[in-house]
């Protein structure tokens, strides 16, 4: 297959799933608070792409939830190029993905978290990944959590399961705290064994989390929560942000690279707390 | 002068001041609210010395104020060598230090914050720096406080105001955001032309920041603030945060040399928000 045409698939799908998430979590809405959408280009000079970042926010389920899709090609900055597969010679790149960032009204339902990529260089890869962040704990939910991800792992191949999970466990650890970020959930960078194999692992990723984040949310929704289960939740979410501006990489790489910073930056949470 | 004699008057002053500084805090809750004190070991081992941070919350004038004091000793990580005056050989340090954070109640009154420090590798030196965070514009404040902070570097030398005030302006600077952190300040690093008159300016710095912070907030203390300059508060604190955890120096060190983690983030507000 040709890469203009994989890339064609890819951004497509990505696009097709951002529209299908939004509608998922306005039906949980009710329909009654509407996304607000921004539309960006990388660069206002020449075409380099750009995308669409869609934002919910004070719902009475969704305190926040961002779901942004980006398609976007250039050159990476020098300094970049010797940390990125297959750019260390050659600097462009065509990238395309949708990430999603759920911080919920309802303390006793985690936040969550899901990204799915597709990144060319002079290599091809997909990576991504769903995470899960309870601020109360909760066994039996995370039981439910790992068990959907392992089935859906194993659909496709029976070593991807206990690779992603550790990939994941990995990645959501804050060092200075000494915890996880979560609960855990699959991880995964550079996969590209098959296109056709991974599209379709992809494409059952994405579609998981929608029915992941649809059977989490309706179990609690109607539980009543306290003052006390929301304060937990705030430094919870404080966490939450020391993770994605001290550790993670896309956010990193975004702010960088002079991404779009409200898009990159949406993952952050309404309101945070230390003390 | 000996080195272990430059040591004890360093940490001596520091610890002196900010018994002082906590004093003045205390006076300006009428005494109402307590300081909680945390003394920390760096090693539960061997003796690398450690600190001790003090943090007042929910006053009536502060909703949150550190006040750390550190005298620690050891050796760098290899990997942070390199980045180390004076320690590209030899890994062995001393510390010491005080830093303050404040985070007002009242919106219209600055976030300020304040540094000092020695440290010795193979070569000793001074470094710290004041500077200010107002979530609403004031021009009346802002003259004023940099009239100050040039008087004072006046007093020790000619250069010392323009350019510890550059410094700040590129120091407290989030490119991601293209604005700076607040109206600048005073910072400056690698201080070591001559130890009488760098301490002596280094108590200055301490003795004027008392002054500063008395003043600003005595000026503004009984003025009425409204739910949006709150909001607008929140908002100034979340790019507090990301400055701290995304660019600071002091932060990324402490937190990868594993100090202390309450005493490095206790420059974090008690709220913040994103939207």
């Amino acid at each position: 297959m040709e890469l203009e045409i994989k890339k064609d698939l890819t951004s497509n799908w990505f696009k097709m799933l951002q529209d299908s998430i939004c509608q998922k979590i306005s039906e949980i809405e009710k329909n009654k608070v509407e996304f607000k959408s921004t539309i960006w280009k990388r660069n206002h000079k020449k075409d380099e792409g750009g995308g669409e970042f869609k934002i919910l926010e004070n719902g009475k389920v969704f305190d926040k939830v961002g779901v942004n899709f980006s398609k976007v090609h250039g050159k990476f900055p020098k300094q970049f190029q010797k940390n990125i597969l297959g750019a260390k010679k050659n600097p462009n790149f065509w990238a395309s993905g949708i990430s999603v960032v759920m911080h919920m009204k309802n303390p006793l339902i985690p936040a969550m978290h899901f990204n799915t990529r597709y990144i060319c260089t002079t290599q091809n890869w997909f990576g991504g990944g769903i995470d899960v962040t309870p601020s109360k704990k909760d066994n039996n939910e995370k039981k439910e959590f790992h068990k959907i991800l392992r089935n859906m792992c194993n659909r496709h191949n029976k070593n991807y399961y206990l690779k992603y999970k550790k990939w994941c466990d990995e990645y959501f650890y804050l060092p200075h705290r000494k915890e996880t970020r979560g609960i855990g959930g699959i991880f995964f960078d550079y996969k590209k064994d098959n296109f056709e194999k991974d599209f379709k692992f992809i494409r059952d990723v994405g579609t998981t989390f929608e029915n992941i984040f649809q059977k989490i949310i309706r179990k609690k929704i109607k539980n009543k929560w306290t003052r006390k289960d929301k304060e937990i939740q705030y430094i919870k979410r404080g966490r939450y942000v020391e993770f994605n501006l001290l550790y993670d990489r896309g956010t990193k790489f975004g702010l960088q690279t002079g991404g779009n910073v409200k898009g990159i930056l949406m993952s952050l949470p309404p309101l945070a707390k230390w003390k």
